[in-house]
């Protein structure tokens, strides 16, 4: 048991459903022009680019942090916006932590949205998230969100502050091995045939 | 990084904003005879044990947790249910972890409370937490979720599964330094005069 004080206090984080947080330590945002190479339909991103321009907002996080000690935990909102590239619906570039095994909250705050999750060794899970709905992601799943509704999907989350992130791992994978498309007025997965399985880092 | 395959598989949580979580691993409960010496008017929480009966629910949890790897992390409800001994809110028992930098998230669902913090060298803060406030507890923190609304206070918390909980740091130090008491229709922080000073493990 360590008793090193700490010169960490605590303050009041205001946690918008509609996405946010006052008391926040920083916010990023990511736009169209970020998103190359994250759809499979790479000739409808760039003709959605040219539709919508390249600084048209994807999504946006405000997290908060504080002093990072190996306990500490950052906890933020994600917020997608709707839309699709073709028939694939919006998405968040997706990770695996740098350390793995790390573990990470998501509990939908608004919106309708699904997580896709993937394993490097070939599992795949897609959990629907609704207001109320959360999924405690496990250690070694890849995840990424799809907002697979009409309104911004806002999820909190919260991992914990050492865990990194491996944003490349999908990338060099041909993208997931599933994607979410529209199917009707409603959505389904299927094969990414460029998909060419995970590196084992 | 670490590739070790996990055989978790992610399972949809359903929170309520009344407390608790289908998906749950588990449900415990804390009953008005399960709280001798957490209340200061000893006297005052006999009297309420005569009155209400020592099986009277005062708080209850529901958490989640997969396998338990190095990064996993719980997550959970707390529902705090309104009340007073005395002139003291309702709370609940209160604790340090075991691993005393881990942090924890709590989010509040609905109703009225405090979130009261100390450390073991004496700095005391309290945090008001009303739907959609939340705060991130730093490691090295004693906390104690207090009621002072008329509602059940209900949190979401996320913390590492290996944090664990000292319970009895509060017990040896007769209390926490400030408690949360009555003032008008309010509330405000009272000094504890039976607080001795945490014990440094």
């Amino acid at each position: 048991m360590s008793t090193t004080p700490t010169h960490d206090i605590p303050v009041t984080l205001t946690i918008s459903p509609d996405g946010g947080i006052e008391g926040r330590s920083r916010r990023y945002e990511k736009f169209r022009g970020d998103m190359a190479g994250v759809y499979r339909d790479e000739a409808a991103w760039k003709a959605s680019v040219d539709e919508h321009g390249a600084d048209e907002l994807i999504y946006w996080v405000d997290d908060h942090r504080y002093q990072e000690g190996p306990g500490a935990l950052i906890v933020g909102t994600s917020t997608l916006l709707p839309g699709r590239v073709g028939d694939e619906f919006a998405v968040t570039r997706g990770h695996l932590h740098a350390i793995a095994d790390r573990a990470e909250l998501y509990h939908c705050l608004s919106g309708h949205g699904v997580m896709l999750l993937e394993t490097v060794d070939g599992h795949s899970e897609a959990i629907e998230l609704t207001p109320g709905k959360a999924v405690n992601v496990p250690g070694h799943w890849i995840h990424r969100s799809v907002n697979v509704g009409d309104e911004p999907f806002v999820t909190l989350f919260c991992y914990a502050a050492d865990a990194g992130q491996d944003y490349e791992l999908i990338a060099d994978a041909g993208g997931m091995k599933n994607i979410v498309v529209a199917d009707g007025d409603g959505w389904k997965l299927a094969a990414n045939p460029d998909h060419t399985g995970y590196r084992k880092a």
